[in-house]
């Protein structure tokens, strides 16, 4: 089995820093938050410009083109509302260390991201929700199905589309928990990658908790077959217990020192 | 579903302090202990007092008097390869908080704890293995469904019968971890309870590595149902680990003080 990857999701408008460095093309903070998450061993990072409507194209293609040059070509998951903005990115995009990620399709408005990935040879994350949270696991499959099929239609590899089944919130949607663990389980049945914003699992909760709770799931999730996630690579605890689960799933061969790896 | 139950394993022979005191009847370096385990969270205590082929049945009686009289009929697990101090051990128990667990059987030499538990009404530890490691999941199955069988024969519950892999050590057996904890999910899937040695896993790994490891797997373990575990409580990234499972198994309402509980 393949290792599992790790997404880094520190390169997003939601923190202030990175948003002021997108408006200003200021590379400095943008190259840090990459070299910190490179260290702690991500394989991806994620560059979440936001809606970025205006100038989406432009600032999409100055990250591309900053983090492959800075980082030796970096694989890179292309993030925001702005289709143009991604097919853009994907144009000066270099395929060296690993084809581009659109983030995110889902099984509603966003199905075309689907077309998009498809046409650009590019790797999906799919969703599995419609206009709001799936009701259930049969809702949570159907959609799944949907974006496989759509995928498949437009001549992707099944590989190519990593199916997200939203992780849920603890703190109101505890109950919740093990319906996504069980999704999990059925597109790893069905041997589709899998992929999410595991984080989201212990939003709300006291700072010292999310390592622990996140660590907790990932471990569990795992199990279940889960093959990458969008998460802070810098939580040393979560890619701890990362390296640990693919030890003991045999993705990696024990030695003493594979947490330094 | 119920929490996840906990067997504190620090109190044994194989610590030169304990053996010393058990041969002494010294109660204060075994209180001590036990009081750390139970402060940790330690839902039972083990009591490990070797072969005791000589004067097992005085040492057991008087680490279970010692035991309960001190912390509030605290349960237990009795631990020796002698029968006879089990019984005597069993005699003096007190059952207010929980039975007596026997600790353990097997589907070989030890079959007959089986009998033992089910003559007392205790719990039995059944360690799915005859005479060496099992060779694969079916041979750990037959062994399960002989103890079962043996057990129900005699009037056992089911739910008294604690099934245990037997968890394998990474170095050397890395390539048999997903089949122990397949294991676990069949248990699971029969409905049956579960326990093991967990940190037998991380044997021979550096000291910093073992709770990460542990940690690790005992997520993945729960996620396939194991319903409990005989383990270092004082570990705190174990414990932690634990309690942030039985939240997301829903298994234990999640407050934000639920670490500290």
């Amino acid at each position: 089995m393949a290792k599992f990857i790790t997404i880094g999701e520190r390169i997003s408008v939601t923190a202030p820093a990175i948003r002021r460095a997108f408006a200003e093309r200021d590379p400095e903070p943008i190259l840090k938050r990459a070299k910190e998450q490179l260290d702690a061993g991500a394989n991806y990072i994620d560059v979440n410009i936001g809606p970025a409507e205006a100038d989406g194209e432009e600032v999409m293609q100055w990250a591309v083109k900053l983090l492959q040059e800075t980082f030796d070509n970096v694989p890179l998951a292309l993030d925001t509302a702005n289709m143009k903005a991604i097919e853009a990115g994907i144009q000066v995009y270099n395929r060296q260390k690993g084809k581009p990620i659109v983030n995110s399709a889902d099984a509603g408005d966003r199905l075309n991201r689907i077309d998009l990935a498809a046409a650009n040879d590019a790797i999906c994350v799919a969703l599995c929700s419609c206009n709001g949270i799936a009701a259930d696991n049969d809702e949570r499959m159907a959609h799944c199905q949907n974006m496989l099929e759509r995928g498949l239609s437009l001549g992707m590899e099944s590989d190519d589309l990593w199916f997200d089944p939203l992780f849920l919130v603890v703190k109101g949607m505890q109950d919740k928990q093990l319906e996504v663990l069980e999704a999990i389980k059925m597109f790893s049945d069905m041997g589709l990658n899998s992929t999410g914003g595991l984080s989201n699992n212990s939003n709300g909760m006291p700072k010292h908790i999310r390592p622990i709770m996140d660590s907790a799931l990932v471990a569990m999730a795992m199990m279940q077959g889960l093959t990458s996630a969008i998460v802070n690579p810098c939580d040393l605890r979560l890619m701890e217990t990362i390296k640990s689960c693919d030890i003991i799933k045999n993705n990696n061969l024990y030695a003493d020192s594979y947490l330094e790896i």
